[in-house]
């Protein structure tokens, strides 16, 4: 338990000008902590931050070559600077496709950067992590290790970004403890990922929790990417949601693409084409021009 | 059960040029049926349709005629031609205030015609709707009404628009099949409205599920009305959630709103004050012009 | 708001021996405020109450009088002295079949009246209560309309007892609010009924929340009666989630049962035959015993 | 995809007398498989299988050596031959007591070893296996980790039995799904817990989903066991629905109990008292061998 003490004890020592109480289960993560919001760096003047507008867009699964040139040439094309693409994939059914695996990453990352473009990509345990960070930029965490606990404590040492998505079905206050893992072993430059959560609604595969944006944006310092392509799960409807995302507050997108979605080894039914892709990030750089305007 | 029965006996009959076949659970409410979006039209160049932008605010609760009177003046400064407020009030315990009744309503309605403003108001039971009808310019179906079959028979007997929200757990298909039983009976001034669903999420006092906007827009050519200030339940946060509303497609937005929302009778942890009203009306203003362009 | 006020002022008045507060929001359905159960007495020895088993069994719709006859006939066999069957159905979509209405209800309870058999049957709304009630011996008031505040009004005046139904996601806490509405009428003759959630979970029609069940009988003097053919909605499973619900404190199983579950006119998927009917009225009836000589 | 192919090519196939289709994503789990129930001996004639029933009791966390030996004395007493204790614990936030570790283990299992009491216990990262498992009789596998894809692998190709709890909102198709992970890998000594899912009914800490028990029984050969303790979280209710699970079809009970629950170092709450324990053994015997006259 937290023992009680008398905060006027401290309150009053020499040196000390003010002094704030946290008090919530999370601490480091809080903009009560830190109330300057979190830039992460990637050099050449690339930065995931709020006031800034972030687009990840990849396929679900990395296939192969071409499909990596394709890809990259299409964000070259519209300035995108990080790819996003599994090699490990995590599937509910051991017979599904389960991804190219380390040798997949090798390739997809000399690719991505000979044309100056961010790797993001899901790292599913310990043991990975070792020989996926020289191929990595992000280390993303999917929905069903959110509270994977070791796999946070081992990426809270790790100096390579990670993202964080929200678990399948948990809680806002959850998210932000498993940040707090990540974060209070050392590695500070961390994004959360909202992608949608788990109810009785089945028109839809998640329902997207846009709530979620204003409520972290005021509770974390940490900047907070929302994925619609996961968060409907249905190729028609992902434009709108980014786009309400964006207005919701939201500091990037993360979405899939890919050039034939209904050749994708997975996903292809949440997949956009390139040109729904292209059409969507005009959409998006305007309503991000115009919430800045609204001040919002 | 469904009789089955060989559709080419029917279209190859003479006279029969095109045939459709609509195998939902609602017919009349499916874009499948009627592909031109339903307007519904308040004289006075008042519309409620796809393509144009609807408000309504006003308080959760009718208090009194000074409050009315205010609300009023502040829709009609802000150009707001639908006020909302409740005279008989669902409460899940009975010890809770539950509304001024019918004479408050005539009382409300009096003093909106007189300025032009038309009454979004709750009607909770089937001997409610003849005695509120000369007062109400729109029947405002509650969350816990969703599925009271013998009020929606009667609303569709009616010649005044409902406004019909979805259930406190309704499925988007639940909410199509209960205006499917309104339509039926021959009232289309129909509309819709989301105003977030139950989850276990506890950090917000409903999850406004976006998701259905897209998937509403689609299915039905019913208008879409979204209500943020239930949908979310912090005030606070109305603002950005009605703008990714819109985003998302609604077609107008339901919020409330009070001159003193810290002694409003009921809901005011989720009420406008009249400033923040005014400033979250020219942002959804430009929001909606912002969607128009993009051709969303 | 509730206004505060010193307990010592009331306390110290001459007169008053001891005190409670009961600062839930329901008072008269608390064991706080009534440590004794309620007994609900119907005459000729049949009661419903703590410590003695109730069982209700019959047809989802009644449908003919061939039908009714049948199933007193099983029911009478089995010992049974209650009825369960709608005349006014609540359906999801106005096309389904929506009950035989008040002319079925007559010929249903004066089939069973002749044979000592107490009629349940669901009322819908605040209209059908008059024209019902000289038909019905328990009122049932469905999942859709336990938030229907105005029919819990009126059915507060009655002077029949009413089967109040956990709503479609209404939480324990809420069920105690619509319990209040009708007790605090002056309506004591008053039974909860578990009937399942709805969750995620698709294998099953609801989820049957059986943790209630203790926890209601700590929480409320009122009898509880779990559905376990609407809780899991599975024909092969209904007898175990019966025995399940007997273990957990249950004082009374409602269920459906039809001479021909594959010919019912409804949710005949969940229906038992009378010989599932007959071998589960066995096993419930030990499994009580045992529960009764374990002292739960 | 999956290909199409005609059956009767192979059904007709010499030396083929007779065909199953197993087209459920699961296949080695499924009672459509394998007709006869999985049976999981540990020798010395204890055995976990259906028409058997097993206990497993014990703290959450394992804190001491004393700890342990009084709680091993009651098991040996109450004749229950395994014992459960974490060592190391998922906790959601990063400032919980996080368990002894594999020292803890150590003394955990020499002291049950000498009296014949076998171990469940959690394991969390792959890299925690191999040391484990000198120690380990059961290797459990937590709510978090039920997707964790990885260590599913690896305890596939493990020769100890292991405890796969259902996830956090997993559905039981995922549970399934997640089993045949770990059996396909080669690993057929296999046991499922149902212990509760999130839904949002905050009365209880989960929602026992018991509805599980017999749909469960019916897909799958595997032993079912259920956690009260963590279904429902709260020590005076565990003991009702420990007996209703047993109605329900469960072939074990897992729950948590300490000399001193308001001294626990976690899960205190829900925690029964060495003589609340004894009460629950006698009780759950008595009803088991009800539920096996009764032919359920």
């Amino acid at each position: 338990g937290k023992a009680d003490f008398d905060v006027r004890a401290v309150g009053n020592l020499p040196g000390i000008k003010d002094l704030h109480i946290v008090s919530d289960d999370y601490k480091l993560v809080s903009r009560k902590w830190k109330v300057n919001p979190t830039v992460i760096d990637f050099g050449d003047g690339l930065r995931v931050k709020e006031g800034e507008f972030t687009i990840m867009a990849g396929p679900c699964s990395i296939e192969n070559e071409e499909q990596v040139e394709k890809t990259i040439n299409h964000l070259v094309e519209q300035g995108v600077r990080f790819m996003r693409g599994g090699v490990f994939k995590p599937r509910s059914s051991p017979y599904s496709f389960r991804g190219l695996g380390l040798e997949g990453l090798k390739m997809f990352y000399d690719m991505c950067r000979a044309k100056g473009i961010k790797v993001v990509t899901e790292v599913m345990q310990v043991s990975q992590i070792a020989p996926m960070e020289p191929y990595t930029d992000v280390f993303q965490v999917g929905a069903r290790n959110t509270q994977n606990f070791n796999l946070l404590d081992e990426l809270g040492k790790v100096d390579k970004p990670v993202l964080l998505k929200r678990g399948i079905s948990g809680t806002i206050d959850e998210l932000l403890y498993s940040a707090e893992y990540i974060f209070s072993g050392g590695n500070e430059k961390l994004m959360l990922c909202e992608r949608g959560i788990r109810t009785y609604e089945t028109a839809s595969r998640n329902t997207l929790d846009l709530n979620a944006i204003p409520i972290l944006k005021e509770k974390t310092h940490l900047p907070v990417i929302v994925d619609p392509s996961h968060g409907i799960g249905i190729r028609e409807y992902v434009e709108p949601m980014a786009l309400a995302a964006i207005m919701a507050g939201a500091d990037g997108i993360i979405y899939e693409t890919h050039e034939k979605p209904e050749e994708a080894a997975s996903d292809g039914a949440q997949t956009l084409s390139f040109p729904e892709s292209e059409r969507m990030i005009k959409k998006m750089q305007k309503t991000f021009t115009l919430r800045k305007e609204l001040g919002n």
